[in-house]
């Protein structure tokens, strides 16, 4: 099997100004990962017309597919598409189906229509492009094919981008490239430093097939390992996954790509349970995580974030000789939040987190980083206490991570 | 002035098959634009030597300070130290320093000494290096010098870089560099999409004087403007900022460098008001962006996420009659939610957020990215409905950041 290689290259300074974060490059590396693409580089770059002709000469050297977004926007500071077009020697062009798209897009739009030059000139692209449409936006999607390779532009906006890419170019990548999907698996793991588990794994991984290779894919709260058949074949995997689960037991508590809020979504939906959450520390995170899943208004029913003590008790029913002799982080007002909250809200289950975020609120005998949660499963309540990091958004993104793992453990027990 | 340039480099598998989001470079691009550098460009790798050497080889040809985040693991698909060794003509070698620090921070996080051939193997450093100490971490940090060029590799792990970075890295730089922060002003301004905003700034933003740079930065729910002065001279900047605010009068809802919960944090901390949230659509969102500032309970009390009727009837006390007449997602209920979750959290303010998020629960009347936002300040209820995408994601995140944008909105009216 061929095996196609990739870069993405995105263009515009809000990202080198660190104005914001490159989650496109991220979406779509995964996207060409699980086509069977390797992505081999990923670069941002300013929309000098100098360095974009650079970056993209290099990249077509280099890769079968060069993917670029941003650039395209409708403001001043965009000038991709001069710098495309000169790079391929062409003219720019008015073309009509993409003013037409404008048109149609500013009327569903607004309801009326009325074009600015600045939206004319959204249509201008280059005669050496192919063309795609772009149903839900006003910036052009053009393809463009050199030595061997073939190269998309696509607007920067990331749902825009997302759209166009799942829906107008990958239907024409097809048609470039015999793509075959890569066969792996992705065992999550919980409970381990990643020198503690790779210490563990080490005599295991060396003598691994070669065709097979292993990932290690940390992230707050879970290390995911991804094992991969180069040659696509599952046997051998498999064979070594079971293995793996000798290694690890219970540490791994789930597989698959998807994030853990998708994994407990699944097992909730096909046990017909509902959920809640008590948050403290998390503020909030936890139900966002579940309710970034579609469709988990089926299960998920709502939450009450106590931030204070005056809400742990009211809403809560948290007592308050457990807030004073304890706490609010501490086990008992864990459990008392869980419970509470499943009666409040009416639910099978609910999920609690009390701890100290920072960088301020530790003690010595509580530091910053320690984090209690709690699990009510049906009347029953477990729960674990954590000491995490010094930093306030990572031990709030792991509470919430290891909360929705920690559920589905003790679900899997019970 | 001298302006500095840079390159990010990030090293890692696990940003090229998408597995995770490039934060790291996002963090170093607004630090170091905000000490006077110019980030020419961020590009991300896969940890083979020969491309870690080319691309150091290119960024080193053409920038003043290149830094390399990631591939210092201690797994073993991390090949950085070595390549980065062979690059430079240096001999590795076990450093005594780096192995007390490993030493010592293995004993601060487990109560005793364990060190495992993995650990000792992180002490192994370049000759050719200056090692700076790691407080928070096993993997080392390592300063390089070639042709005029300072070079940097630090661990990949989130808060451990930023940690390295801002303590150890920083006061180094200050030493080969003469820095002057930039002088620029960032403008938030929303109820316009790109193209109009555009349009409207055309004539003034090409009469600007030729020392002044503007971009635009957009992001869901608002687009900031940043004005930058690149002789660094508040005068110019001052001037043309008043002509904005005439262009745009209120729709510049505030300034700073700073996301919209830091601004909203401090107007609440100041004028000693108490917050709380009822949220539906974003199911946590908005109180997670809330408590994502540090100190945040000094005015938020909490919140109640109801995601069923059954939940908004109960907790936030909306009537069934008004779900029954006017739908969840009604002008009606953002208003009854807000002012229930006020009453039930005991609070001066409360923000409401009821939409359909989406893909699917859509109708003719009420389409998909259909939002109402209520905010309750002082007994008053404001509301305010918004029409958003088709995309859940982005549904979610607009909604909350325009939530707060409307909050101060309406705040400085009152």
């Amino acid at each position: 099997m061929a095996q196609y290689s990739a870069t993405i290259i995105t263009i515009g300074d809000e990202i080198l100004i660190g104005q914001i974060v490159d989650s496109n490059s991220a979406w779509l590396a995964d996207f060409l990962y699980h086509e069977g693409f390797e992505v081999k580089e990923i670069r941002s770059i300013s929309d000098q017309p100098e360095q974009i002709k650079k970056t993209l000469h290099d990249a077509i050297q280099q890769t079968d597919l060069v993917l670029l977004t941003g650039g395209l926007g409708p403001t001043n500071d965009d000038r991709t598409k001069l710098a495309l077009n000169e790079y391929f020697g062409g003219e720019m062009v008015v073309n009509e189906d993409v003013l037409d798209d404008i048109k149609a897009f500013i009327v569903k739009k607004r309801g009326y229509l009325q074009l600015s030059e600045t939206n004319k000139a959204q249509a201008l692209v280059s005669d050496n492009a192919r063309v795609l449409c772009n149903p839900i936006g006003t910036a052009p999607v053009q393809l463009f094919k050199k030595m061997n390779s073939i190269i998309v532009s696509m607007p920067g906006v990331p749902f825009e981008m997302k759209h166009v890419f799942e829906h107008q170019v990958m239907p024409e990548l097809y048609k470039y490239f015999s793509l075959e999907a890569h066969v792996y698996r992705t065992f999550h793991v919980v409970g381990y430093p990643e020198s503690e588990l790779a210490a563990m794994l080490e005599q295991w991984e060396n003598n691994l097939p070669e065709t097979l290779e292993l990932a290690y894919l940390p992230s707050p709260g879970v290390i995911r390992l991804r094992l991969k058949d180069k040659i696509n074949l599952s046997d051998n995997l498999d064979k070594q996954a079971s293995i793996l689960y000798n290694l690890l037991g219970k540490q791994i508590v789930t597989e698959g790509k998807e994030k853990v809020e998708y994994t407990l979504g699944k097992i909730l939906k096909d046990s017909n349970k509902s959920i809640c959450t008590a948050e403290s520390c998390t503020g909030g995170l936890l139900g966002h995580r579940l309710t970034s899943v579609a469709g988990a208004s089926i299960y998920f029913k709502g939450g009450i974030t106590a931030y204070s003590n005056e809400t742990k008790e009211h809403l809560l029913g948290v007592k308050a000789a457990t807030l004073q002799k304890y706490g609010a982080v501490s086990e008992q007002v864990a459990r008392e939040m869980a419970t509470g909250a499943a009666r409040a809200l009416n639910t099978d289950y609910a999920i609690s987190t009390t701890g100290i975020a920072g960088p301020t609120g530790g003690t010595e005998e509580k530091p910053v980083g320690t984090v209690w949660i709690g699990i009510y499963l049906d009347g029953e309540v477990h729960t674990k206490r954590f000491l995490f990091t010094h930093d306030r958004m990572v031990n709030i993104e792991r509470t919430a991570t290891v909360a929705m793992y920690k559920m589905i453990e003790w679900l899997s027990k019970s």
